[in-house]
């Protein structure tokens, strides 16, 4: 998978990107960064936003300086990425569209900042809005690198051993049962006594009920989705 | 307010708190960000995870190292912090979470990696466990620089402008209505001619028709919410 950031700050993705899971999938070449700034290709170097029409606080990405970094990247390459607007406006980012965005061979997150998009970027551009949560950020750069996480460890190959992201919290829309690991006793909190026992089929019926009575009560919101 | 990230990959948040409005806040002495690393505080060094009890993929964090971590940097201080454990299990970011968290002098962040925290790390400490959102990462590290940036621009004094947090997305319950910039005319996409008319009540209106109709068409569960 290529997957190209365009942003105004592209130094905050460097350590990011260099540890842990994304630098792994990118040491086994399964996956490519590639980091445009915004401002290296507006007409004017020192002008990328500019105040609101209509009045009201803070500063507004220009649609040129975007659509200029777009079309340079997209005249060196036939493949035509699938573009992501970082927006609090945009759909909910959940596990499942993780998934899908997995599948995809070249991906590209358009990022803003400050006080948001000129709106004609989202008109004139084909992409898909996308939101983290809802609450406010300073830009799309911290939700970029939760996507790009979210969907790299999905990429067959980047992780060793695949059922590690088969049992996690939401692919099956139910959050994780509680993992214990050693000491078996640590400050008088002992391990449950099921999971040191060694029948496998007790401890999977304890790990299946765990899971559904901390899902239910913490989040019945996705239980009650449950089909 | 002093902020305490506790984490396996401490460099992973140089750069981002390095950038922007986190940058800002820290050089107006607001904000002062401390990173410690776990494995420095783990009885042995090499040996900060372990495998679960009960079988299955991954590692879980041990409960020693943290306790440790926790431990040491209580010693050096009387103040005791709102401490928040980042984990998919936890209570959904929020604006309404990001504006409490802002008033605390004192945050500690615990971030965990790879398949989570061995439960007792619950179970002894006195935390807020909190997740951004229904999907998987490799680790609490991003949904930590999350937290730190909705939260640390609500702080008085970070953002020039207040005002620019008020009228954001989801300050009251909506999203923001679409933004324009300079040129009024790009590609063929006019501003609409209300914001360039000057005439401020007639902008109003139409800010707030429009955010109340993309709420609607966007994010219904939010619309339906509203008082």
């Amino acid at each position: 998978m290529r997957i190209d950031i365009i942003t105004l700050f592209p130094e905050m993705f460097e350590n990011v990107l260099g540890h842990s899971i994304l630098k792994i999938a990118k040491e086994k070449n399964i996956v490519q960064y590639l980091l445009f700034n915004i401002r290296e290709h507006a007409d004017n170097k020192r002008c990328v936003d500019d105040r609101p029409y209509g009045g009201g606080p803070g500063m507004v990405i220009k649609p040129e300086p975007v659509f200029n970094t777009i079309e340079a990247i997209e005249q060196q390459t036939d493949i035509r990425s699938k573009k992501i607007l970082l927006t609090p406006q945009g759909c909910r980012f959940t596990q499942a569209i993780a998934k899908e965005l997995a599948k995809e061979p070249y991906l590209m997150l358009i990022c803003g900042h400050y006080e948001g998009f000129d709106e004609r970027i989202r008109m004139g551009l084909d992409v898909q809005e996308i939101s983290v949560g809802d609450f406010v950020l300073s830009g799309g750069e911290l939700p970029a690198m939760v996507i790009i996480d979210a969907v790299v460890r999905l990429i067959p190959g980047v992780l060793g051993d695949l059922s590690s992201v088969i049992n996690e919290s939401f692919t099956d829309d139910l959050l994780e049962h509680p993992q214990y690991t050693r000491p078996a006793e640590y400050r008088g909190m002992k391990v449950p006594e099921v999971l040191v026992s060694g029948h496998h089929q007790k401890i999977k019926e304890w790990q299946r009920d765990h899971a559904i009575q901390r899902t239910r009560e913490r989040r019945p919101d996705l239980f009650e989705k449950k089909p």
